[in-house]
């Protein structure tokens, strides 16, 4: 390892234990095979870090009931280093590595890590720490070299966006589709960027608060709703149908015309709102579940079933769309700049964590560890 | 009108009011232009006529939610002749029919008619009297007329077996999939007869019922479980799985081997099933939720989340599938005789509506009013 940047051993880095985060010097992992040390130059704070922070008994239980390995096995009670939405730098190499990129080149990686016999979630783990750390190990063949003139907030930014590549993907959009965005916090966000860059429209977006409505319309969105004035819905609804359609005519399902098709992204993942969506969809519209609902929830299935609803649950990407989201992010399809709100350094993680409880200050906060 | 059958100008039903069926004598249905009037040959006894008994209220309600427009007009206090399952024998014309059927012939139709200036529900309407009386009056053009060599009893099971079809053209079948069915109700049962005529398979069915299991195994099912004794969904996975694969190895998702794709039919319509399904399905598993749930239902997003499962809300089936559905049973795609458990009069319709509350006992019971 290259003495000089870990010659103490250690490194500062957030550390969540027993629900809080504190600023701590804990040992800078060590590379293994096939893996690589790298230096966090950037990581965005994600909502299902505040989930992790909040409810990590939840989230240990739940993926021994779905299946993620490593998450089954995290405890309270040991150190955590969360972020998984990072650029970095190559900084050196473990044994076995094909070392193809230049130390100091700077790189992104989906956060999972592969060893020969474990899949390791970074970010959520004992083993590898996140981003809100100096210093992270990746595995080599997931990392993706950024391009030279994409700065590194952006690149940073990869993960996030690859998200709302997924959802609009898994939306299977077709030429005519009017979207709906509910709630237009940064996976709104991302998905509102996607659409834009796919040329859907009109795009409707959704959000109780104005900072974000005011980001969903920077982002592309065309028509930005606050619910607590009009009906999404009825707002989306409208802009499907052809102007002037009798839709109350008792023929109209026989005689037409018929709306554009609709497609509803649910981007806020709190109870009540997937019925809510339910209920003011469009016979037939598909809605695509993104948003992580953390706790039991209530529907209807009578509204599911009376206009044949179709409910897409997504997590997630794959690696191809990790890919592909920082090539966009670098040819100016993505056009997302705006949705950084915010720099800290590793002593204001914790404010940072707070002022994320309420969503009207910020949308990406970026920690800056170094 | 043909003189002799209604000279009196009434007819016998089964007439539900105040939450009670009696059996009366009405006024015969008198059909008005493009309509005809029709003898109830057969008519099959649906799960939703005893929702309706029960709950006309809540369904109205929906109905005025949903856009139902004759449904949601319905009063307890008027009466209804319910019955939607129906083959029928041509009787007599209305003013503007082209009459192209003779008087005489078997006929059958989706139960809806159309009128210049409304859609009416058959059997769920103050003005359309359905098949639990003697008499109906029907659209003319929506007459699919009955092959002669196709029992009147099987043609009845055309209407709730295009609602099997329907769902499994909903579930977008690949050759490869494995079906799990889980209820077999009169729903689940025209679900795995259509699983069966599609030749895809292994089925995999459960039902707490061994009636109902018999049943299932009747119509195709390759592998039927009693929830009571086994998982369906272990039993279900066992055979998607290729035999011997190390599904819990630690690399697994990356290194293979990956199950057949999952498909499972929700054809229950209770509460708590759909969560079953979402926690017991395989990782991209489709469900096609075909049951009627009545009542709110609770969901643990979570899981589907994690899984990225999709949820498909069916209802009803369209007209070409309808008209296929009978050339099915005429032609012996469809096997479904069995599922025909009792044969009942007019002056019985109130008892079998009882004994059809306690699933153990029958599956389709036939009213034959004449």
């Amino acid at each position: 390892m290259s003495g000089g940047i870990t010659s103490t051993g250690t490194m500062r880095a957030a550390v969540m234990r027993e629900h809080r985060l504190r600023i701590e010097a804990i040992a800078v992992p060590r590379p293994g095979p096939g893996e690589v040390l790298v230096r966090t130059l950037a990581c965005g704070i994600c909502g299902s870090d505040l989930h992790y922070l909040n409810e990590l008994e939840r989230m240990a239980a739940f993926a021994t009931r779905t299946g993620v390995p490593e998450v089954r096995r995290l405890s309270p009670r040991r150190p955590v280093v969360m972020g998984h939405e990072f650029c970095a730098e190559l900084v050196d190499f473990g044994a076995d590595t094909h070392r193809r990129l230049a130390v100091g080149r700077r790189v992104c990686s989906m956060p999972i890590a592969i060893t020969a016999d474990a899949i390791h979630t970074v970010g959520y783990s004992h083993d590898y720490p996140g981003g809100y750390g100096e210093y992270m190990v990746l595995s080599e063949r997931l990392l993706v070299p950024v391009p030279d003139a994409l700065p590194t907030d952006l690149a940073s930014l990869t993960e996030p966006m690859a998200v709302g590549r997924h959802a609009v993907e898994k939306a299977n959009l077709g030429d005519d589709d009017v979207p709906l965005v509910v709630g237009c916090g940064p996976v709104g966000l991302a998905v509102i960027a996607w659409l834009r860059a796919k040329g859907a429209g009109p795009i409707v977006a959704a959000d109780f608060s104005p900072a974000r409505r005011a980001l969903a319309e920077a982002l592309g969105a065309d028509d930005v709703v606050d619910p607590a004035v009009d009906s999404p819905y009825t707002r989306w609804q409208d802009l499907a149908w052809p102007p002037g359609a009798d839709r109350d005519h008792p023929l109209q399902s026989i005689l037409g015309p018929r709306p554009r098709p609709g497609v509803i992204f649910d981007c806020v993942g709190a109870p009540g709102v997937l019925n809510a969506i339910l209920e003011g969809a469009m016979r037939g519209t598909r809605i695509v579940v993104v948003g992580v609902c953390m706790h039991d929830d209530r529907i209807e299935p009578l509204l599911g079933i009376s206009k044949e609803l179709n409910v897409q649950f997504v997590l997630g990407y794959t690696r191809e769309e990790f890919a592909d989201t920082m090539v966009a992010l670098d040819d100016g399809r993505l056009q997302v700049d705006a949705i950084i709100t915010g720099r800290v350094g590793l002593d204001d993680v914790p404010d940072a964590f707070r002022q994320l409880a309420t969503p009207d200050a910020h949308a990406k906060i970026l920690v800056q560890p170094g």
